[in-house]
Parts: C-alpha cells; sequence; structure tokens
C-alpha cells in the first residue's frame, strides 16, 4: 500500500481508510504522510506556488487567484454583499447576474479585500517571554502589546496585512504577512436562482446542483495585478476517487477545546444563539414580504443569518450526540491521567483546566452583558457600527499602538477605514428594522430594569429609539464620516448628530464590560489553553494540525460519496439534475438563462461533487487542486455531517461539496457566453 | 413546633423549611402535613367544598366560582382568545377591555367551556386487568378500549365529561368524572395594557403589577348557573407569612421522567421547540408590522408563543444545571440500586429503563414524522383543523367507540364539536400567513426529498399552497361545516372543497405514522413508566404526589418573598408602583383608565404577591384562598424559577405570583366602577 502502483490499484471503498483529517498549515504540512498514502510526491516549491496562488477575502471567505491578469474566483455567496450594494431597484444583480462584457465594466466592490499570505514566521518565543509569570489583567496587556508590536514592525505599508496569530491554542504564535489588496472589480456572477439553487432548503445537502461562482479581479495602482503566482484550469474536472488538496481559509474550529468550554457551547452558547438567528430570521422573511425592494434589500442578512442558522444547528446535534461527547470526555481525562505523570508541564495544564472551567462559569453568568454592553448585539444598524469605530478611534488613535483596543491598532486600520468609508447603500428602514428588533432583544436578555437598558431605553420604547437615532444621524453621509475620523477627538465631541451622542453614552459601559472579559475571562483562557498546549506539545509536536483560526491552510483528501444510512450517496451530480430539480418556483426555479440554454448544453457534465477534505466555514470560495495545482473544482459548502467538523472530524461522512470545473466551463460558455473571461482561465484556446 | 401557637410564633424566614412541594390530588391530600406544620386542621368538608368551587377551563386555565349565580374567575390571559373572536376592526376588547353593564351585556364566548370535577373513582384495577400481559399494539389496543368502555359508561350525558386519568406515571388510573358547561359568557376583562402589563419583558418576573383577570359566567339553560359552591371574596388579600393554598390544574410536570426521557427533553425536544417557537415569534412580531388590523388578529398567537417560549427556555435552563441534572441522574441510580434488591417489581422496572432509554432513541430519529406527517405542525390554520376533524369524525363515528381514535370517542365529542361548530372569525390573510410559515417549516425539517413534502407540496411552493388552499376552501362556513359533520363519510367524500381534499391526502400516511408512534414508542414509554411506578409505589405508596396532568390539584405553601443572590424580593407590590413603572410605552404603558383614576386610588393596596405553592402552567387562573377558603389571590403566573419545576421543586426560590384580591377589589370599585360584579363578590355589602 505504499508503493504508487499499490495506491492507483485502491477501488473507492478502500480510499475511506486514508481520507485525512487536517486543516494542515503550510510551515508543517504532511508531505510524508501524502506521499505514504497516495505516492504523490508535494514539493516545498509546489506548497509555495499552491499558497500564494491561494487568496482570503478579509470579509470571510477564501479564493484563489486563476489568471496572470489578477482573475480572483470565489463563491457567489461570498461577494453577495457587493453586488446587493452595487444593485439598486433598478439594477438587481442578485436576481439577474452580473457580467462586466469588457474591463470597462469591471465595477469597484465597497468594502471587499483580497489578501495573498506572502509570508509565514515563528515569533513564539518573542510573544510568551513577554507574558512569562504574568497573570490576569497584566498577562493580557503584556501579550497585546507584544503582539501590537511585532505587528507593527512588519506592518511597513498600508498594502501590508500583518497578524500575529495563535496555533495550538497558544502552543505557536506566527506572524502572518499578507499582502492586502483593497481594489477589487466584480467581473462576474451569475443569478441567485442558479448560485443557490434549492435555497436554505438544500444548504448543507448533497445530491446539489449549484453554479455557486463569482470572479473578481484585483486592481493595483487602478490596472489589472499581474499575478506571478495563480492556478491553471482543468476544463475536465476532477474524477471519482482522485486525490485533491483544498487551499482555503477555514474560519474557525473547536477541536481542541475542553470539555468545560465544549460544555457551555452545547448548553449555553449555541441553543441560545439558534434562538436568537431563529428569531431573526422570521422576523427578517415576514419583513420581505413589505415587498420586492424590502426583499432585495435583506436578502444578505438572510442568507447570512440562515446559513449561520443551519451551521450551529449541525454543531449543536454533534455536541448532543452522546457517544461522541462521551469520547471527548474521555479523551480528555485520559489526557488528564497522562498530565499527573508528567512533572514538568503538568501541573500548570491541570490546574488551567479548572481555571477555564472557572472562566466558562463566570462567562455563563455574564453571558447577556458581554453580548449587549460589551458587545453590539442590541445595536443592529450600520449607524451604530459607523458611530463605535468614530468615538473609538477618535480615543484609541490618540494612544500608543500597544495600549489601544486591538481593533485600532495600526496593522488593523486599513479594514477600519475601508468599512467607515463604505460607499454601499444605506435603507433607513431596514435600518430602523434592525435597529428596533436587536434593542427589544436587549431589553428582553438583560431586562428591563437593568441600568443598561434604563440609560438605553430611558422611557422610550426599542422602536421610538431606532426610529429617532436612524432618522435623526446624518452618517449617511461619507463625507461627514470622513471628516469625523480625521478630526478626531474634537471633531466627535462637537458632534451633535445623535448617533454619535448615543455611542458616546454606551461607551464607558463597555469598556468597563470589556476589561472585566479581558482580565477574567479571556485572559484566563487564553492562559490556560496555553498551557494545556504546551504540554500537549511535549506529547505529540507539530504532528497534529492545529484548530482553524482563519489562517491559510491546506486539507488533502479524496473525490468520493459516503453512506447515509443503506444508502450510497453518489460522488457526482451533472447538469441534467439540475433540469430534473426544477419546480419553477423559488428556491428550486432554474434562471431563465439555462432554460434558454438547455439545448446547447452537455447534459451528462458533472455539476457538484464531494470529497473527504477536512475543511468548516470560512473555506467557501476555496479551490479544489489537483497535485498538478490545477483548479478542479470550486469549494462552497459541506454536507449536513461537515457540521460536526467544529469539534471532530468523521471520515465516513464528512464531506466538501464543490462545483466541478468541467460545470463552470461548459457554463461560462454556453450559458453566459463569458468569453473573455475563459479566454483568461484558458489562454490561447 | 407542632402545637399551633409554636406554629403562629414562626417568624416568616422560619417558614421556608415548611414550605411544602407537592400538587395533591384531593383523594391523598395530605392533611395531617398541614396541621403538623402550620396547625391548621383540613376536613373532608373543607376539601370537598374547595374542589366544587374550583373550575377548569376546557382549554388549558384554571378558574374558581365566585359567586351564587355562576360567576367564574380566571385570567385575562385565559380568556384572550374570546376577547379575541369577539372583537371586531371597530370594537376591540382586548385593547379596551370589557364589561357587560347589565346581564342582558354579558356575552358568549365561541369556545370556551368550564369543567367542574364532581366525582373520582379509582379504576386502576379495571384498566390493569385489561392490559395484563400484553405488548405493543395489542398493549396499547387494550387499553384504549379499557379506558374508552369506562369512559362511555360514565358519559351519560352531554353535560358530564369523564376522563379515565393516569397517575403516577400509570401507577393509578382514576375516572375523573368532571360537570361540563358550554354556555359561558363574558363578563367582565380589563384593558391588555394592565391586564399584561411588563409584557414579554416582564413575564415569568416579579416584581410585578398585573391585574391579569378576567370574569366570565356559566349559564345553564340560558340562565346563570345557580352555584351551590363556590369561594367567598377576601377583601384584605393575604398576609404576609400566611398558610395559602392554590386549587387549580396543573398541566403537566416531568418530575418521575427517567434519564433518558430527560435527555431527550434537554437536547432535543426542547432547543427544538424554542428555534421553532423563536422562528414564529419573530414572523408574528414582523406581521404585526403590517399593521393595526394584523396586530389585533394575531395578539392571541403572539402572546401564546412568547409565552410558551419563555416556559421552555426556564426549562431547559433548569435541565442544563449541571447541579440539577446530576441529582437526577444520582436519584435514579440509587433507585435501580434499590430495584435490584427487589425481587418482585424490580426485575421489570429495570428492563422498563431500557425499553424507555430504546423508545426515546426511536422518538430521536422520527420526530419530523412525528411532528409534520402524523401530527399537524406543518398545517398551521383553522381550516386544517376543521378538514381533519371532518375527515377523520366521518370514518371514526363509523367505528364502536373503543376502536377508535381516542379524540374521537363519545367523551370527546362535545368537545370536539364545540370547537367544530365556533363561530370565532377568522381572517384568511392570517390563516395563509401562518400555514405558509409552517408549510415552510414542514419542508425544511422532513427535506425537500421525503415523499411526504412530494406529496403535500408537488412542485407548488408553500405559499403557492397555503394561498390556494385558504382562498379556495368555503370552511368558513358555518353551516357547511355542521352539514359536512352530519353528512359523515358520504358527505365527506362528495365534497369538493380543497381544504378536505387535502385532508383526505394527507390521512393515510398520518395514520400510519400514528401507529408506529402508538405501537413503538407511546405503549412502550407508558408500560415501562408503569412498571417503574408500580415498584416505586411498592416502595413510596401515595406519600408522594403524582406529576401533573391537568386535573385537579391542591397545593399549600405561604406568602413568601425569596432571596435573589444577595438581594430580598419582598412578598407584595402595591399599586403605587405600577405608576412608578409606568412609562406610557407599550408594555409599560398604563390605560387611560388607571391614569385617569389615580387620585382616587389608595396607592398603598398590594397588588401583586408571591407565594411557596407548587404550581405550573395550567394553574393560570387558580384561586388562591386561605384557611377559611376564601379568595385571597389570583394566580397568573410564576417567577422565573418556577419553571424548573417541570422537573423539581426548590423551595427557596420557586414562587407562585399571584394578584390580590385587594388589588382586584379596589380596581373594580375605583378605576372599572364595576359595581354589579363586587355586589355579588361581597353581597350585602
Amino acid at each position: 500500500m505504499r508503493k504508487i502502483a499499490a495506491a492507483v490499484a485502491l477501488s473507492a471503498a478502500a480510499l475511506a481508510a486514508r481520507a485525512e483529517e487536517g486543516m494542515w498549515t503550510y510551515n508543517a504540512f504532511p508531505k510524508e504522510k501524502v506521499e505514504a498514502a497516495y505516492g504523490v510526491k508535494i514539493t516545498d516549491a509546489w506548497l509555495d506556488h499552491v499558497r500564494l496562488s491561494s487568496a482570503r477575502l478579509a470579509q470571510g471567505c477564501s479564493a484563489s487567484f486563476v489568471s496572470k491578469d489578477g482573475l480572483v474566483m470565489t463563491n457567489h455567496h461570498c461577494v453577495e454583499g457587493c453586488l446587493e450594494q452595487l444593485s439598486t431597484a433598478e439594477k438587481n444583480y442578485i436576481a439577474n447576474g452580473f457580467y462586466a462584457k469588457s474591463a470597462a465594466d469591471e465595477v469597484k466592490c465597497p468594502v471587499l479585500e483580497v489578501n495573498q499570505l506572502v509570508e509565514i514566521t515563528d515569533v513564539t518565543a518573542r510573544v510568551k517571554k513577554a507574558t512569562a509569570g504574568l497573570e490576569g489583567q497584566k498577562f493580557s496587556d503584556a501579550q497585546k502589546a507584544a503582539i501590537g508590536k511585532i505587528e507593527e514592525e512588519c506592518q511597513t505599508s498600508p498594502a501590508l496585512r500583518c497578524n500575529v496569530v495563535s496555533l495550538y491554542h497558544g502552543g505557536i504564535y506566527n506572524l502572518y504577512k499578507y499582502r492586502r489588496y483593497q481594489d477589487v472589480r466584480i467581473v462576474f456572477a451569475p443569478e441567485f436562482g442558479i448560485a443557490f439553487f434549492g435555497g436554505d432548503p438544500d444548504n448543507f445537502n448533497f445530491p446539489r446542483y449549484d453554479l455557486d461562482v463569482s470572479f473578481v479581479r484585483v486592481y493595483e495602482d487602478g490596472k489589472p495585478l499581474k499575478a506571478e503566482h495563480f492556478f491553471r484550469w482543468s476544463k475536465a474536472g476532477p474524477k471519482d476517487g482522485q486525490l485533491v488538496f483544498v487551499s482555503g481559509h477555514p474560519g474557525g474550529t473547536d477541536r481542541q477545546l475542553t470539555v468545560a468550554q465544549l460544555e457551555y457551547q452545547r448548553d449555553v452558547a449555541l441553543p441560545e444563539r439558534i434562538a436568537r438567528l431563529s428569531e431573526l430570521r422570521g422576523a427578517t422573511v415576514e419583513f420581505q414580504n413589505r415587498g420586492p425592494e424590502q426583499k432585495r434589500i435583506s436578502q444578505g442578512l438572510l442568507f447570512g443569518v440562515e446559513n449561520s442558522l443551519k451551521a450551529f444547528k449541525g454543531n449543536r446535534q454533534a455536541l448532543v450526540d452522546k457517544e461522541f461527547f462521551a469520547g471527548k470526555v474521555a479523551a480528555e481525562s485520559a489526557f488528564k491521567k497522562k498530565l499527573a505523570g508528567d512533572p514538568k508541564d503538568g501541573p500548570a495544564a491541570l490546574k488551567a483546566f479548572s481555571s477555564i472551567q472557572e472562566a466558562e462559569d463566570l462567562r455563563r453568568n455574564v453571558r447577556y452583558d458581554l453580548a449587549y454592553v460589551m458587545g453590539s448585539s442590541g445595536f443592529m444598524t450600520d449607524y451604530f457600527a459607523f458611530a463605535r469605530t468614530l468615538v473609538r478611534g477618535a480615543e484609541e488613535r490618540t494612544k500608543p499602538n500597544e495600549v489601544r483596543l486591538e481593533e485600532f491598532q495600526e496593522a488593523q486600520l486599513p479594514a477600519v477605514t475601508q468599512r467607515l468609508f463604505s460607499t454601499a447603500p444605506i435603507y433607513d428602514d431596514f435600518e430602523i428594522f434592525k435597529l428596533t428588533w436587536s434593542l427589544t432583544k436587549l431589553r428582553e436578555d438583560l431586562g428591563p430594569d437593568h441600568p443598561f437598558v434604563k440609560k438605553v431605553l430611558g422611557s422610550e420604547s426599542p422602536s421610538d429609539v431606532a426610529t429617532r437615532l436612524v432618522h435623526g444621524t446624518k452618517l449617511k453621509d461619507l463625507a461627514l464620516r470622513k471628516k469625523l475620523w480625521e478630526g478626531g477627538k474634537a471633531a466627535v465631541a462637537a458632534s451633535n448628530d445623535p448617533m454619535i451622542a448615543f455611542a458616546l453614552l454606551v461607551d464607558p459601559d463597555s469598556r468597563a464590560v470589556r476589561k472585566m472579559y479581558e482580565n477574567e475571562i479571556d485572559s484566563v483562557v487564553k492562559k490556560g489553553s496555553e498551557a494545556i498546549a504546551q504540554a500537549r506539545f511535549a506529547l505529540e509536536g507539530t504532528s497534529n494540525y492545529p484548530d482553524a483560526t482563519f489562517t491559510l491552510r491546506l486539507s488533502y483528501g479524496t473525490v468520493k460519496g459516503w453512506k447515509e444510512g443503506k444508502k450510497e450517496i453518489a460522488p457526482f451530480t451533472t447538469l441534467a439534475g439540475a433540469f430534473e430539480r426544477n419546480t419553477g418556483r423559488d428556491p428550486f426555479a432554474l434562471p431563465r438563462s439555462w432554460l434558454d440554454a438547455k439545448g446547447k448544453l452537455d447534459l451528462a457534465t458533472p455539476f457538484d461533487f464531494v470529497a473527504t477534505t477536512d475543511i468548516i466555514g470560512g473555506n467557501s470560495g476555496s479551490p479544489v487542486v489537483n497535485a498538478d495545482a490545477e483548479v478542479v473544482g470550486l469549494v462552497f459548502d459541506g454536507n449536513i455531517w461537515s457540521l460536526g467538523g467544529d469539534y471532530g472530524f468523521d471520515p465516513k461522512l464528512n464531506r466538501t461539496v464543490a462545483v466541478d470545473s468541467a460545470a463552470l466551463t461548459e457554463a461560462l460558455e454556453k450559458i453566459y457566453g463569458a468569453k473573455r473571461i475563459l479566454d483568461e482561465l484558458v489562454p490561447g484556446k
């Protein structure tokens, strides 16, 4: 089995055992494992090329460079915000899609940022030295200062994004240096009806028939980027049983959490988040019933809510699986036994389990204060986000970099101003809807007698406050936001804008709770996790992969279906299947363009497929590449079992769901006539 | 401490230890315990008088007779459905209240039924004999037949409602014979603004300022009922530390559930119900934003949803309390050890724990089929309820009584026809809203590829189906419903009403799942619970009380505040407090009538109070009476800790919340000028 010939001869069924769990960092990819299992040699040059051809959307997705002229492929749902922002009541790019027939037609997305990971540096020793022997606030201040300093040194230009990332829960600290591109223009998006065919009912399911793709282009100095690294295009797509790689940015996994942390997720965080999002979903669907314009402007919110909802439900499902949870409890207990026999790291790690338990108990008690007083769960409106940024930005920028709130440290400012100066339209009725709803939740969860609620509402109702603030604020005006940002503290203090006044009003309470959170919960968990990670590290080294943290990772696996009970789920669907599933009614209505093109299409073309690669939310938009680093697919989802992937990977059931590059080629050519794009993907064809 | 003098001398603090858990049946009330603890002698005559003065609203509340002329007191929220049904766009009795100045102004509620418990008979031996040695379907058929037969023999007139009730989970079967009154007229209800002052934010909280009261009158042969038994009225209300009783119909508790059953509640049933209701709440609130008429007609739905939501959240909170759940696990494990040493009942009871576990696992797997295929969670519209009743009623009434679906056995028919022939108005837009929403959930939870979903939706969307059915059906016409009911199978078969056709279409699937449920889940749990109960009984007898089952129970306790963390919560609020809490904005807006009457009121009058009596949902509307059987209060809620009462009673925290009879007297006299009612409550005053 360790020889190439033998590996090739393996049947698809036998491959199951080889499907490898893991979201590996590029500097610790298990090349030997892949070679041993698949007979494929992965070189450092290959890894560098794949890394530099991969991209991240700072807003929370993955992507890939696919042409020498800076063309970037990602999912439709990753640029839906941009399409919504560019649309108007007359031009609905969500419903009807978008295609820039010429370079001149490419339009800038108001808040899209593309990042390319250019360098990884280990800074563990420096960070740990800064915090050695410290606890509580001193620990967290020292850590923040050390990280701020490292990032500041790296941040030699606004075109860089430097992040010190914690891996293995503080076992390792790496400095990730990204090239940052903020001029990103939309090139192509299909209609929502096919990008999200099957809608919420089919989301996280398979078989599936979605063309969840979009192309954007990165510009530099007003011109298309000259990309040194990009993926070549496979017109044929992948084959059943083939080795594939997914390079992307899994947002976060919780596979190393302690049982106390998992219990908090299972018993408190997930059920409460699900209830909150369910209510918001009900309200938003019904808001959409007010009319087509309301439907258009709230589509992005609804998609986000339903998508998260399904993900959280899947997470919860995994944690209430008795066998699964018992496994976690048993593993922790076995690990603690090992620790008891480890005089070096054991005592600190064992103590850390208790201190994390205490921090989680405290978190449970103060969770509503964290969400509503510290956070802005009660103030769901773009205007409040602007106002808080202006108020805090003015204050924080007067301080030395390393003592600022971390989101206002120099390395973060380009992203902050990109959001603050977004030209995306804002619809006041929608803002009132969201703010009223969230203020009502604030009152409900904190209780009407909470001093913060009295401060926020006084004798007004949530709807009174929302209407007054949204109608009163002038922050829709971009020039005003720029003026206030540039004017700093004096300008903010002189402003008589009611939303600025509101943000000032709630700021002291928010900062007070944040301080408590950082000292008594966050730093305790961080420090405790570090102690546990250090002990685990001493036992395992980097032979295991770190939990996902929205940093670039490489997964590998095979194209392969699975068994659902007694039913075999085949790994591929075809274009024909989409036409069979079409009912003409949303969300199962194929767009006009597809119905019209049906006769021209090769209906046997593979459409979507599944693979055993280990992914999670944030991997949306990741390229699926073959051993030759050619794009064979585009990740847009996982199956329902992938949702347990937050806490563990089950190779029998967990599957990545991707669009086949063959379907992308067929659709671009025969449905959308997108010759410009095809010529770029397959030059000289 | 066992002497009267000593008991009287006890301070309020010392009383805590005496606060007694328990919702006792009238035929097993622990008179000795009360006498021992409080020095108060409870006689059988007293128990009979209190029982016969108590009443139940068949729709799910408690109540009490408070005058010789059939005046009945209950909560506002218990008659809100009636007020909504009697209201129109012009006359809004919810917002403005209702007061019949003369007897002629009393208006019949379309579907209100008052029950009075006239007799309790033990039928345990007869039921158990019928099922001895049987399993699965045979067990459940035999039990249903035996119970049907007993009820049928008892049911000598439509004026009776005979229910065989299972107590101690099948440890005892009692026949409860109720006098049934279906002519119930509304006499008085205050404005919603004061009946539910504080709204959802204050619900299940205390301090509280609600006048959650209504008066209805029972008529017999078109005349006010001459009531033999009724409670006299205490104008003074209760005192801190006083012994009080609550006589009412707690709907259901789960204190005897096995750990497997509790796990199902904690991990599956409650979180999923909370998510469903949260979504419905969001949708309904936003439906209300369509306009004042939409707000009016959906107020009852929203209240019900929010009330259940808060209750379920409280239930879940109790079950995810680690200490609480560990206590349940430990108690079961200790009980199992006892069983292992009990050769008589032990083996059957131990086996029952496993079979219940298996049944709960099966329930988890098929729960969506139970909700949507067997039940009508996907068909939320009055029209479907009518159609299913007509379709099934026609079929079932051709069968011998004891083999019918239990809801169509003779004893149930008066209630069935009362609902079916309700004159309450139906609003088609609201029906479409509810049906669309619930069909969407059906598709989501079963998945679009489920055969039942395909049968229900075909190639239509949920909104298509809802609109077509609601606009097509003629079942709004009461005469048509009567004709179809009376015409039986032939009439139903000949009908071309689309909702009837729909109910016929889904009936076979529904009945098939129901059969599976009854044989493989329900009967297994029932039989298993019986075996466990029998073993428990052999150990404990009736020294403990049975879980609540919406049968009449008597609780006792004391008027007493509690300690919330370090804060003492006083047992009484005053009318003055309501004026302090008034913001003028819903839900903290006092009605005009209150603002106008403020100068006349004695603001020191006690308003709401708390007591240690053990209650649960269903107790709403229960009288709080003193040892002289005088009404001193009206139960309308429990505090937040009472919600854990489903699974256990914590005397330190769990409190009943009631309106003080002093506040009722003051308000009826000085705010509402309801002299007619006061004269009845306090005759010859």
